[in-house]
C-alpha cells in the first residue's frame, strides 16, 4: 500500500473540528451545546441574495469566467468604491471563498521554502494553506497583555531573512478582534517597502468595526506601496453566507493578478450560484448592515462584560470582527475544551470553545486562552458564560492565576 | 516592487483561453464563431436540479461539513452503487469541482519533486495542479496512429524512478475520447501493485460511453489494488452543470481520505448551493441520460464522418467523453487556430479550435493535432467542419500530408 505524502501527514487537522465528536456525544446525552467555537453567524442572509438564487433564470448552469463574471467584478468594484477603496474590475480576481484567495496569494508571491511573517495568534487555517503552498509561516508574537496590538516593528525586522517574502495580517483580526490603527498599518507599510515584501491583508471582517471606529484597508495606505499590497476578501461574513464560498483577491499589482488568474484558469471558475447570490447581496440596504453591526456590538458588550466578571478571566474588548481571545485560569485549553464537552454540564447545557493553542504556531502558547465567537444572541451568550464560570469552579486543571 | 514566485511565472496559461481575444475580435467583426474548443455542453441542466435551487428553504447560507453534507455523500454512494461501484459515504470527500479533487490527490499522494506518469495527450489543466502541488508530470506518449490506446506498459516501466508515486489517467479520456479496456486497466493495476504506486483516475465522463461499450471504473479492478486507487469525479458533465463546481475524491484508502479531509477543513467546505443542485440531480430520470447519450453519439458520428471526409484529415472514432484529437495537414495547431479566428471566415462563420500542443507535455508534439469538442448540435457541427475544410484549402501553413 503506497504511503501518503509528508504534507499529507503533517497537515494540521482543524483545531476546532477535532472536538466535534465530543460535542456530538454530549448532544446524544441530551446536553445542549452552546457553540462559541465557530464563526458561523446566526444572522440571516440578506433576503435579496436568497431571492436572486430562487429566481435564477439559467437553464444551463454553465462555466463562468475564470476571473469571475465581469458584471459581478464591476459591481464588486463599485462596492469597494463605496467603502472608499478605489479599484477597477480588472484588479479583482473572484475566488472560491477567501480561502482560495489566501492560497493563491501564497503560491503567487512565494516559492516553496519562502517565509511569511504572521502576527500570532492567527486564523488556524493559514497553516493549512501555507503547508499546501510549501511556504513557512514565521509567527510574530502578539500578547493579550496589550489586547493583541501589532507587535513592535523591531520584532518583524528581527525575523526577516533572505527567504522572507511577505507579511500577512488579518484586519479586523480573527481570532483576537483587534483592529489595526493607521499608525500600525503605516509601520507595516514602511517595512514592506524597506525590504520589498508583499503585505497581504485578510479584510473579510471589514464591516464589523465597533465603537465608531473606522477600518483602514491596506489598499488605502499612502505612499508607493500599491504594488506590494494584496487584499483578501470574502462575502461569507459580510452577508452571512459562509456556505456559498465566494471571495476575492484584490491587488493593483498586475503581475500578481495575471499569475493568480492562471491558477484560476486551471480550476476553471468560481461557483456560478454563489456569484448569483453575491451579485444581489451587493444591493443589500444599508439598514441590514446597521442592524447587524448594532447586534454584534451588543453581543460583544454582553459577552466581554460577563467574562471579565469571572475571577481569573480576562477578555480584551475587541474593536472588530466577532471573536475574542480570552485568558482563562486553566492548565490546558485543549483539555478544558474537551472536558467541558465530555464531563461537564450546567442546567443541562455546556459550551464548545476553540482552544487557543490552535491559533499559535509557537509551541507552548495558547494553553490558557480560548477563542470565543459571539455569533449567538445575548441570552445564549450569557448562558454560555455562566457555563464557563461554573465549569471553571470545578475543572480539575484550574490554575491559581 | 516585489517579484512574483517562479511558479507564478511558470504556471501555464490556459492553452484555450489565450485565443479568446481573437475570438472576441472575430465576433466584433460580425463573424459567427463556432466553439469546438470548450467542454461546455449545450445540454440543459436537469430540471430537478434547477428546481431544487429555486426552492431552497435555507434562510442562512451556512457552512457545510468539510467532507460535504453527509446526506449528499450517502446519496452519492447510492448513485455509485447503481453504477456498480460499491463505496460507503465515508469513502467520499466532496470537493469544489473535480479540479479540487485532482489537486488534493496530488498533494496527498506526492511530495514536492515526486513524479506522476500521465499518458499524453492529457487534459491541459493537470499541468497547473501539478505545478501548484510541486509535482512533476512525466508524460507517456500515446499515438493517434492507434487512436490513443494505452501506451505499452513497458513505456510506463521505463519511466519509473524512485520518485514515481502515481499513474494518472482519464477514462473516458479528455482530450482523446479513448475508453480504456479491462485489459488495459488490468495492466495498469499490475504495474501499480508491482511498484506500489497510486492509480488516480479521472472518471468524470463515465456516463458518456458509446456503441454499447461499458465503462470500467478503477474502483472495480480485481485484485488487491483497493488502497492504491483514487477516483476523481464531478457533476459538471454528468448533469451539464459545469458552473456549480462540485466534484468528489473517492477512495477506499482511509489515509488518503483523512489527509484530504484536512485540506478540506482548511478551505472549510464545498459550496452549499452546488450541493443542493447536485443532491437533486442524482434523482434525474434515466431518460435524461439516454437522450443525452444518444444525442452525443449522433454528434460524434456526424463530426467524425465529416472530418474524415476531408483530405489529409484523420479523426479517430472516440468511444467516450465528447472530444476527439484530430490530425490536420498543418504546420502548427497554434498558428492554425489563431489564423482561423483572425484571418478566415466562410459564409460569415469561423471555428474556434483547441490547439493540440496544449495537451502534450513533450515539446514538439501536437503541432498537427487539434482537440474538437462536439458540444454543439449536428447542424452547427457540420457547419464547423465545413469551415475547417475550406480553411485548410487556403491556410498558408498547409502541409502535404
Amino acid at each position: 500500500m503506497p504511503k501518503i505524502s509528508r504534507r499529507g501527514v503533517l497537515l494540521p487537522p482543524s483545531p476546532i473540528r477535532k472536538l466535534v465528536p465530543y460535542a456530538e456525544a454530549a448532544k446524544r446525552r441530551g446536553t445542549e451545546v452552546l457553540h462559541l467555537n465557530i464563526g458561523q453567524p446566526d444572522i440571516e442572509t440578506p433576503v435579496g441574495a436568497v431571492e436572486a438564487v430562487k429566481n435564477i433564470k439559467d437553464k444551463i448552469f454553465e462555466y463562468q469566467h475564470s476571473a469571475g463574471n465581469e458584471l459581478y467584478r464591476r459591481k464588486l468594484a463599485d462596492y469597494y468604491d463605496r467603502m472608499g477603496i478605489e479599484v477597477g474590475h480588472e484588479d479583482i480576481l473572484v475566488t472560491t471563498g477567501g480561502s482560495e484567495a489566501i492560497f493563491m496569494a501564497m503560491c503567487v508571491c512565494m516559492n516553496p521554502g519562502d517565509e511569511v511573517l504572521v502576527p500570532e495568534p492567527f486564523y488556524a487555517n493559514y497553516n493549512g494553506f501555507a503547508m499546501e503552498a510549501g511556504v513557512n509561516i514565521k509567527p510574530i508574537f502578539s500578547t493579550i497583555d496589550n489586547d493583541f496590538a501589532l507587535p513592535p516593528i523591531s520584532e518583524f525586522e528581527r525575523h526577516i531573512t533572505p527567504y522572507t517574502k511577505a507579511i500577512f495580517i488579518c484586519n479586523p483580526n480573527n481570532p483576537t478582534g483587534y483592529l489595526y490603527s493607521r499608525g500600525e498599518l503605516n509601520q507595516l507599510r514602511d517595512i514592506v517597502l524597506k525590504y520589498d515584501l508583499y503585505l497581504i491583508c485578510d479584510e473579510v471582517y471589514r464591516e464589523f468595526c465597533y465603537d465608531g471606529r473606522e477600518h483602514l484597508s491596506v489598499m488605502n495606505l499612502d505612499g508607493a506601496v500599491t504594488r506590494n499590497v494584496i487584499m483578501i476578501d470574502s462575502v461569507s461574513k459580510r452577508y452571512s453566507m459562509c456556505g456559498v464560498r465566494l471571495g476575492a483577491l484584490v491587488t493593483r499589482n498586475r503581475d500578481v493578478i495575471d499569475a493568480a488568474l492562471k491558477m484560476g484558469q486551471a480550476r476553471l471558475c468560481p461557483p456560478l450560484l454563489a456569484q448569483v447570490a453575491a451579485m444581489a447581496a451587493i444591493d443589500t440596504p444599508e439598514e441590514y448592515f446597521r442592524e447587524v453591526h448594532d447586534e454584534y456590538q451588543r453581543r460583544r458588550d454582553c459577552v466581554v462584560e460577563a467574562l471579565n466578571r469571572i475571577e481569573g478571566v480576562y477578555c480584551p474588548t475587541p474593536r472588530g470582527a466577532f471573536y475574542s481571545m480570552v485568558r482563562l485560569p486553566i492548565d490546558s485549553s485543549d483539555r478544558f475544551a474537551q472536558w467541558m464537552l465530555e464531563e461537564f454540564s450546567y442546567n443541562g447545557r455546556t459550551v464548545m470553545l476553540a482552544p487557543g493553542t490552535g491559533f499559535y504556531a509557537s509551541r507552548g502558547l495558547g494553553h490558557n486562552e480560548v477563542r470565543v465567537a459571539y455569533v449567538l444572541n445575548c441570552e445564549k451568550l450569557l448562558a454560555a458564560v455562566e457555563c464557563i464560570r461554573e465549569g471553571l469552579k470545578v475543572y480539575p486543571g484550574r490554575t491559581t492565576r
